[in-house]
């Protein structure tokens, strides 16, 4: 597998006003990377993403933006690429053996930032997703959430610059964190290991992410099925919005055990 | 124009444990919605964005991208979309009148995060664009930039969900501040203006960040010739090598008039 970090490749330095600038000690890096997704032979997707779990990425991408329509992912593999070094430029191919429909070539032309477009359509994506479903979960699981990531952030510590995500249970357990510099490559590589554990839809779940709630993030926790999103900072209008039609819990701004819910 | 924020549309409250929870008052999200940018008739990218300087960040977006391959800006307008609402889906066609390379496939294909594929690809990038020059900006004015962004902040004073960019002078000072729910769109609308105004590139400038230093936004700041790059966070370890390549000195972890210099 390729390194999630790296030293930096000479000494960094920190650096005060009128001081001396002194070498940093043991300056690690987060690593980031291209990968394309593809699915069936068609190239869904590319994103910096941080190495490592590149198959849970793959696979939960194709899952969450609903490119596999209900179909198994029967194999997913690295392409070979023609490149001498491996990890210069990664490919993943997801396989439903040709089962989930062609991707159409409007998801060629959007970002990863944006699996769907236009605040109109959220109602095409209700009739399709339908509202989520199972028992809400407690304010006080939600409340905990964040600080319990937090605690299994081992690539943040070590290089402050990844975002991550996780499976927060009722009981208040946080599980299956994932950390990405990309915000929904760590979602996206949750819902992959959900998928590969058969535990998908994630119903009665919730997700727990470290950064701000955006619609992208409230769509494919949708997509996955979970009950809540609980997000450390805020979220935007139209995360607002596509939880309510969700009927997706949503939180933000969950520090110190207190929040601020949109959704309930 | 649309707007850069709207009231929740019900009241948000606070909760805390054992503690009935409050409306929390006069909450506003910011606002997200897509906006697809054309060049000279091609789409090039889709981008969710917040409302507000659309013309910057197409422009600045095609500018930075290397799309437009020296050639002027001649004409950026809305197009007709079909839909009743139009901010529903924006499109934004850049025109340069038919000089500029017309955009591959590859761009279609590759993500907003993702310009460019392939830490094998910044020697592409050396011989392309070439070190950037100018005179290197003092610590001093690196360290007081993030403080100076900041109080320049206000969509994210409002909203707590945006992220900034602007443009440091050699003197600390900061203008051209833009806020934006993504972090490369912040910067593509400084960009955007600093084309308009004639002023790229910006030879001797600073682009500071709120928040990390990722891959795309030293590629950003490369093509437009900025001569540093400060972020309030981590950049990664291919931000760290680009901006080496590139002559760009990058300081990350800029708070409190402190920061940590990667490359100089």
């Amino acid at each position: 597998m390729a390194a999630r970090s790296r030293k930096a490749p000479w000494l960094a330095r920190n650096w005060q006003p009128n001081q001396t600038s002194e070498p940093r000690e043991n300056t690690l890096l987060a690593c980031e990377e291209p990968m394309a997704i593809e699915l069936d032979g068609v190239r869904v997707a590319t994103t910096m993403r941080t190495p490592g779990n590149d198959f849970e990425l793959a696979a939960g991408f194709c899952y969450a933006e609903g490119l596999l329509a209900g179909h198994k992912v029967l194999d997913v593999r690295y392409c070979a690429n023609g490149s001498a070094v491996a990890t210069d430029f990664n490919v993943v191919s997801v396989s439903t053996g040709g089962k989930a429909p062609t991707p159409t070539p409007r998801l060629n032309s959007t970002t990863s930032s944006c699996g769907f477009c236009g605040t109109s359509e959220i109602d095409e994506l209700v009739s399709a997703l339908g509202p989520v479903s199972g028992d809400a979960l407690s304010w006080d699981a939600l409340a905990s959430a964040p600080d319990r990531l937090r605690s299994q952030q081992e690539l943040f510590d070590d290089t402050g610059a990844v975002h991550a995500a996780g499976v927060l249970a009722p009981t208040g357990d946080v599980s299956i964190v994932r950390e990405d510099v990309g915000r929904h490559n760590a979602v996206d590589k949750v819902i992959g290991r959900l998928s590969f554990d058969d535990a998908l839809p994630a119903v009665g779940m919730g997700l727990v992410v470290s950064g701000r709630a955006s619609f992208e993030l409230v769509h494919k926790a949708w997509g996955a099925g979970f009950r809540a999103l609980v997000a450390v900072s805020a979220p935007t209008a139209l995360a607002v919005s596509t939880a309510t039609a969700a009927n997706l819990q949503l939180a933000g701004f969950a520090r110190n055990n207190s929040l601020t819910i949109y959704t309930d």
